[in-house]
């Protein structure tokens, strides 16, 4: 039987379960700055791109073909796909869409993938509830997000690093909180919401590069939903199950900041600091891209390169250090193809992660030019790239903050160009055209259902 | 973003993944002793049984409420009650009815409860896949209970000392097993069914004394279920994903004794040390409750007793040291009631652990005059007792092992009096006769739903 030694356990953490229900609960109705609520809508808008785009690879099908199995009832949509399953599987395969080409938004300062786990919850629970408002969709986002990145920054980088994928292991907080608001739950049940979600983090970094990457956004997506509608019939778990000694985080993480939980709660939102990729990668490469981007642009050709040396934060070898990937899949871990692609493209969208791309005999190539070291003195933002030419010319360029990053944000101009190359092949341009002007407006919408209309193939 | 700091990692831990996923999907069927093969029924019949008992509890019917929301399709029974519900949502409902009354088995060697997540997962896919046998049950369910024990074993106790349910941290490993064999998957797919369910463990410790608690073995049995459809269908994960530096093992233990997995599998069937509580509480409790019981076997009155002298190992005020118990749930987490309860009725079933029972104001006189104190000297699966009489005299009770412990196992005939105290308030007493007469025969049986059928009322 289990020995008494929890180490260092801390007995007197905050109520923060308790504060974040009762914040998730009451914090008015757009009780925030116009800023706050237009970085909502790009969250959606971005959240609706990736997960369309996604809709027909072989981790949506495959997850949908189990789904089946279920004889779902026709209850919410899958994005970008005609079929309509029970809410919670919808949480569920919305959420592993959205994250499947590792293009959606990120919450910098934990590298959470905010919107993928609440986001998902959030339209299915929508979709089935009569009449649910945009307004209360975007309040409820914001709100669980608030809540999923803020446990983050409790345990973030500890937690990170221990295993877990943040992202899956925090969401089920985010998608809990964003249903109890949007299903009108009181302090009370919201706080068991919260609880029974605290039981079921999901995620190990050892997936990255596997379907099951993506399934971690997917599985707490459904997870916050369920625990909501649990927490709804009177369901109960610990009123202490965030804090307490054996409760999630400290369980979970040895870095146990509860400050974050709740300082300036309800006037600084964490979906300020969200952030979306230009390129459909991990965004720790995305400042290599970048740089060989911008060498394109001043006239660099691949074939006139001989190396290209590049000087990157530790992190990013450890991450994406793959030199020779096998498939689309592997290349989004490899800062190798990475460099090739921007070189050869000038960018790094999906396209340029299919495995025909990957395995192009000019792209493996080129990616065996890069000579990538470590050097302490580059920041985890940054990259430094020199192309070396065969004729002995050297071309110099040094990024300090990618495009994406919060220095440099993507504009909603761009939001929505990546948004046409996402759901295009998909939906087709017009009808893509109508769903960007309703993800615009979202905050408006009479009724959900309208707009997840919308993202459907007619 | 994240440091590289991850402390100690195991760079050479074996492949268990793949060890564990060519055992499952090629060990023989019935390749153990009949003894194993008995005990596995043994195991199936108190699950059963339990689920069947508690089928009316708020947990379950509140669990039912929120599963109703998705409109489930009539796929599989909810055991002790006449609706259906799909099988994932069956798993779900089944694994939280048998683990709520704290009545299932134990794996002391780790105090998983290990019926609740396979069980429930295996007999939910078995009802809907056409003719799965008893035969095919069976043989997932020794399977499945081997692979979540082992994994146990693996990181008992460190992982249960953080804080994790273990039950469910482990309980979908066996759940994703269990099902991968019953569907039939190849060694590589079963790995893959093993691997996304590694991204899925459900459980903490702060959850004891609420809903939640039994909800860990239904979520697990939800999401090894899904994960083996999942990977039926080619979903991907790592097939690394338990023993990596970043897989399940290394991320939620420090104690990882990997020969704990493989060493003599096949040949040690993990069920063998499955026992089943007389009890339906923790089972730290059982030997002061044994010891009380026998002291009211020796004529010792309740309204006799000034003091019992409770000398017990320190794990048990640990786990269980609620003095004043408010209900029928924290109860079970309190050593003083369980003494009462023994000493009153001479056992200690579901019913004594009732609100009613437990607000009594005999019963809360009683329990405090139980002086508990910790001893070094007492193991764990003893207790010390003595009952010092308001006329001085000291009746002295030692209990080495309790009831139910494999040393003094529950006879076959005292584990159907114990299914008949559970199940004849739901079923009527001829029908539950017939129910254990089938789960004694379940391994024979042509086709499983026929039993499902019997565990429903009519």
């Amino acid at each position: 039987m289990a020995r008494n030694t929890q180490v260092s356990a801390d007995l007197d953490a905050p109520p923060i379960t308790r504060m974040l229900a009762d914040f998730v609960a009451n914090h008015p109705s757009r009780g925030w700055s116009d800023a706050v609520d237009h970085e909502a809508h790009r969250t959606f808008m971005n959240w609706i791109g990736c997960a369309v785009g996604a809709s027909r690879h072989e981790a949506a099908t495959t997850a949908l073909a189990a789904v089946r199995m279920l004889q779902p009832a026709a209850q919410a949509s899958v994005l970008g796909r005609d079929e309509k399953v029970d809410m919670a599987s919808a949480a569920l395969l919305n959420g592993i869409s959205s994250h499947t080409f590792d293009f959606d938004d990120t919450h910098l300062k934990t590298i959470i993938h905010p919107a993928g786990p609440v986001a998902s919850a959030l339209l299915a629970l929508a979709e089935q509830l009569d009449g649910a408002t945009g307004r209360q969709l975007i309040d409820a986002l914001v709100l669980g997000i608030d809540v999923s990145c803020r446990i983050g920054n409790v345990m973030y980088p500890d937690h990170y690093d221990r295993g877990w994928h943040i992202t899956g292991s925090t969401g089920m907080l985010g998608a809990a909180a964003g249903c109890a608001r949007l299903l009108g739950l009181d302090p009370q049940r919201t706080a068991m919401a919260l609880g029974i979600a605290a039981s079921q983090p999901v995620g190990m970094r050892e997936q990255f590069g596997t379907m099951t990457k993506p399934f971690h956004p997917g599985g707490a997506a459904r997870a916050g939903l369920m625990a909501a509608l649990m927490a709804k019939h009177g369901y109960t778990a610990s009123a202490r199950a965030l804090e307490a000694p054996r409760g999630f985080v400290q369980t979970v993480s040895t870095k146990c900041d509860w400050r974050e939980a709740t300082d300036e709660l309800g006037r600084r939102f964490e979906i300020s600091f969200n952030s979306y990729k230009p390129f459909a990668c991990g965004i720790v490469i995305h400042p290599s891209i970048d740089a060989c981007a911008q060498l394109a642009e001043q006239g660099v050709r691949p074939e006139d390169v001989a190396r290209i040396e590049l000087k990157v934060h530790p992190l990013v070898l450890e991450l994406t250090g793959r030199k020779e990937p096998a498939d689309g899949l592997q290349a989004k871990f490899s800062v190798y193809h990475g460099c090739a692609a921007g070189l050869t493209f000038g960018r790094a969208g999906e396209d340029e992660f299919s495995d025909e791309i990957v395995n192009r005999p000019d792209m493996v190539a080129l990616r065996r030019k890069v000579v990538a070291t470590v050097d302490g003195a580059i920041e985890e933002a940054g990259a430094d790239v020199t192309a070396v030419l065969n004729d002995g010319r050297r071309v110099h360029i040094f990024v300090e903050h990618a495009i994406g990053s919060l220095q440099k944000p993507m504009s909603d101009a761009q939001l929505e160009a990546k948004f046409h190359g996402l759901a295009d092949p998909v939906l087709g341009s017009p009808a893509t055209a109508q769903l960007i002007a309703a993800c615009r407006q979202a905050g408006a919408a009479p009724d959900v259902r309208a707009l997840a209309e919308l993202a459907v193939p007619r």
